[in-house]
């Protein structure tokens, strides 16, 4: 029943209220304002939610990462996103359902955790139609020019069909899901992002270490490369005193590794694509 | 009679046009989006207005400040400001009615200066009602999880009574006032907060150097720790020369001390919090 | 026709859907968000577009660039910049009418390249009606008392000329357009600007590079000082391998030296304002 519901509503809706855009544009320039522009002037009524442009330059991987575990709080949407060092090469730009939202993109493995994080795609279709993107269409600046046109106009109500040929959705690029696996009494992950506040994300589900016998209140080794660490695993970080060191699960329901009011990352030396492997402290 | 209508308002108006924001989840990450996602769904119709997101982590003063000497300025909305150091912990989470708008944030401080700036707290509740909460509840993200739904929610309409159980407001946190006083010849304040500029805003006011009988053009002896210097007291920092130190009456109506194209802080050596006493310099 | 057609829509537009907002002010203040919350009590029906508010303190040349490379992509708004090292001198405030937009300032450059990249000023006004602003007026903060407020007002519908008395355009302050030649088989220009990724923009159009011969794939000589090196000159920066230096033609039209995946200004020692030469590589 829920899929007929849901086949109906994506042959008969034709426009979204909302439209996100994520990119590496970072604040300093104009470029965002210049697509926002460009956004509006196609749809007027549509609410534009910044995700965020300070994603680093060039930074697929943490682009992705963001665009996932944001997507499930929005509405639906059409979500554009250009982390694009390819830009001007041949690289395919395109535009993909997934549940009810459109993503708009390059087809770099961008929009491929968020597509996921939706349900998976359904169709998808390179961007090939011309008519819909701004002209002239500058070698550099495809967020402007094409990304954001498409993206206001599938906003607006065009068909996805008339953005340009239908692709298989098993020929779109996608990123290697991040590693974690949980063997010999180990879970075994990568530090997945660091957020503003140096806590370290890793790939690592809470689901998984419960495999491992380890619960709120349980200590928790932490190995990574030749140095090892005994910590806390407890409900949020602000359960230790400032300056201690403690795992928890994060609000994307990750392990993540924080220091009370300090910077974890930093303290610990774990960069994105740092592997780590935690097991239970087990007491003699 | 205004009271009256005040009053009057108070009881009927249902809803707001305007949702305002302030946290230090920073820009780098999807946090503030995500939270933006929440709100739109539950009050598509609400304004976001972003009042700032690079609160320095967990420095609830430097918000208090921020917000209430910005929500003069803003229409009558639903405030939701998150600086929260002890988020998952017993602190509670709080709405507050002042003036015409309503705060929303954990009880640990963050509102009391703009609840004060309103015009003083009028009615409070514990968020105690889980039933306006996005679940599951993360232990760390309750911006996300509790504070923007419910702030949603109350600018869709909700009642606050129906957040939770009512406090007495009384019982509200509240951060110290900034310390200033007048003694001995003496307007001694403490350095409320640097801005972009560079600029060291006081806790004196304006008027309280006017006592001191300190008029524009006046020169003005600031002391700090053993350092004495003195500068002129002028209309505005462009009126002395580029590389030069002034002290001039704020956009908050506060002394602030500034350098005409150069950053104060910095070549002052005066960061949040540092004590400053102010006096007139009279020629012998 | 055309300008018939513009002539009457001058006439009888009476408000703006959208007004865009570019400043100094930084992100960590409340001052862009009171702002917002000045625009919108007097303007609630307009869309706020933020430019960007980061650029340089008080770098007027900066914050035109800015501006002129954007407003070409927004719809017709009123435009609000404030880069305004001179706020509480002398200096005046202004409103311009260009096109189909307005822009609203201090009268120190910022709003001239954008007023030229908009068609034109057709008229001028000096904000000298204070029954439009937010009293009290404060010395240092006319983004939030005056340039806001008169902005608000005109995108809801106020005439230009309530807003002060007519000035002649020409005497409105206008920055020196970037110095751009062609001479002696050499294109010779400065530093516009210098972008996130490190893309070092000059004030060589594209076209004039095209009268030394020089076509995609050419070899083009730069010198700046007593340096001189030889680069392609390709359709995009990814188009060399990464960490290679390329000039290609960017989103504005203009000649941009990129370091592929790298920092091309801090890797050439390229700031804004210096000189540079291109030329064609002639094979022997």
């Amino acid at each position: 029943m829920r899929d007929v519901c849901r086949h109906v509503r994506s042959r008969f809706v034709t426009s979204f209220d909302c439209l996100t855009f994520l990119t590496d544009y970072g604040l300093e320039d104009g470029f965002v304002a210049a697509c926002h522009g460009v956004a509006v002037r196609i749809a007027p009524a549509a609410r534009i939610i910044d995700i965020t442009h300070l994603v680093q330059p060039g930074d697929v991987r943490r682009g992705a990462a963001v665009l996932a575990q944001t997507v499930p709080y929005l509405p639906p949407a059409v979500h554009v996103a250009v982390v694009d060092p390819g830009v001007g090469t041949a690289r395919r730009a395109v535009a993909v359902q997934a549940g009810e939202s459109l993503l708009v993109g390059p087809d770099n493995g961008l929009l491929s955790w968020a597509v996921a994080a939706l349900g998976g795609a359904e169709r998808a279709a390179q961007l090939t139609n011309g008519e819909l993107w701004l002209h002239p269409v500058s070698t550099t600046f495809h967020g402007r020019d094409i990304f954001m046109p498409v993206g206001a106009r599938l906003a607006a109500g065009t068909e996805l069909t008339a953005a340009g040929k239908e692709i298989a959705v098993a020929e779109l690029v996608t990123l290697p899901a991040p590693t974690s696996r949980v063997y010999d009494g180990q879970a075994e992950g990568e530090v997945m992002s660091v957020d503003r506040f140096g806590n370290v994300q890793l790939s690592i589900p809470a689901a998984q270490i419960g495999r491992l016998g380890v619960g709120f209140g349980s200590p928790l080794i932490v190995r990574c490369g030749r140095r090892q660490l005994t910590i806390p695993y407890l409900e949020t970080f602000a359960a230790v005193a400032p300056g201690e060191i403690v795992a928890f699960t994060d609000s994307a329901g990750l392990i993540s590794l924080a220091v009370n009011a300090g910077d974890a990352a930093e303290q610990l030396g774990l960069p994105p694509g740092a592997h780590v492997r935690l097991s239970a402290a087990h007491q003699a």
